[in-house]
């Protein structure tokens, strides 16, 4: 039996305002609380008895079995399943020395929940640790972007800074960016080490962080000088981006398609 | 002034029955009505006075000057704009000697609207000018699917087929396909015209469809062999196949970044 206060409580961390109240945050679906539970401190656990009896050893601060009836009143899906976890967010430590070591995604100020999600999961198989957001950035622990990470929030480090003091900080390292009037991504050398910054879904980057971009990169549209939309969407360029950047790096084992 | 009856009409068209019936179907939106408009043909245009005056010669069957009240009743968005149009479906002739001279985007069940959205944009951008889709992929003409393609659908012609009987009869065609199993997409030679499948979002491609993919391409983490998300988003990876094909049929013009 899941308490009044405790369904109030699990809705609130749908609010910012509360998440950063409690330092908690919300994460709902059979798939996704497993993958999750193994990587952040549970704190609270509402699952059906069903759930629960197929886990193994279950790691959580309070752990209470509740009926479909509960799970519908606490749950923020359209299509309540199982299980909907409270978990601490994570301290991490920016590691300045880790960022010169590989590539690393940088977001200034995207806002959708949504496209925040698809960045996390896509930086997780690119192999990207480090996500680094301005304040203005849509928060990570938004429930929409938890679960659109698929997961993946539990494999990408996430921090949120001042964007031109820590870029100034790294000015030895490069620093890629998306504009519509950058180079060629197809045709620019593509370090193995770096910042990739991406910008706000309307205004794009901006110009206290545009001033620390050293190569500005642009993915062309086909064929070139057609009329086409105005721009990609962020998420889907951040694919793009870095998807050219790990091909360059990618070891080639000549197999090819015969029909 | 609108009245009760027009209102309940546009708000019908938020359902695939009331579309199918009509053959008509929603966008809203001062930019996106304005660029849809030389495209399509408008039945009924909904604006603020306001609107219409910046307007130059508006082609509409049926134009009404509209408060903010009035559009807020009729609009199916968080945030009503100054005008929601109701455009006729087009009718398209899916012409197989067109498909045979490009690239073609396939939908074997795609099912978000959002992805659909997306899926038409990148088409939009990549030079793509087919879109055929199967009977169970989500209608491109869900007011949802026509925001996310911010105008993209004017420029891409999207058709709902059945796939076998359509692969089978476009057999020396190439066809490309999204398979976690596939080939490295980054070695595979890709050709300038043919079809790329992409699957539905749980289950991937069908397999009657599957049996008509002559290459089935795999789009590979970084690095090879580590543990990571188990797929990636079906509008992202569609990205990145678009983004492939064309860098191959890029002309490089050998700008660079220098520091």
């Amino acid at each position: 039996m899941l308490s009044k206060s405790k369904i109030k409580y699990i809705r609130s961390l749908a609010m910012k305002k509360f998440r950063n109240q409690t330092r908690c945050f919300l994460a709902e679906g059979n798939k996704l609380v497993k993958d999750m539970i193994p990587y952040f401190e549970c704190e609270l656990l509402v699952a059906k008895s069903s759930w629960i009896a197929q886990q193994g050893d279950l790691r959580a601060g309070e752990l209470i079995a509740a009926d479909d009836n509960d799970i519908e009143k606490a749950s923020l899906l359209k299509t309540p399943q199982d299980v909907i976890a409270v978990f601490k967010q994570p301290d991490y430590l920016l590691d300045k020395e880790e960022l010169k070591q590989g590539l690393s995604l940088v977001s200034d100020g995207v806002q959708d929940p949504g496209n925040m999600g698809t960045i996390v999961r896509l930086a997780d198989w690119f192999g990207i640790k480090n996500l680094i957001c301005s304040p203005d950035t849509a928060d990570i622990f938004n429930p929409k972007t938890v679960q659109a990470t698929m997961g993946a929030i539990a494999r990408v480090k996430v921090f949120y800074t001042e964007l031109p003091e820590l870029l100034a900080d790294l000015n030895d390292l490069p620093v890629y960016g998306a504009f519509l009037e950058g180079k060629n991504i197809y045709e620019e050398a593509l370090s193995a080490n770096g910042l990739i910054v991406m910008g706000n879904e309307g205004k794009g980057i901006s110009r206290p962080v545009a001033r620390h971009i050293s190569c500005k990169l642009h993915i062309p549209n086909y064929p070139a000088g057609t009329e086409t939309s105005e721009s990609l969407n962020v998420a889907v360029a951040t694919a793009i981006i870095c998807s050219e950047f790990r091909r360059r790096q990618n070891p080639p084992n000549g197999s090819s398609c015969v029909r």
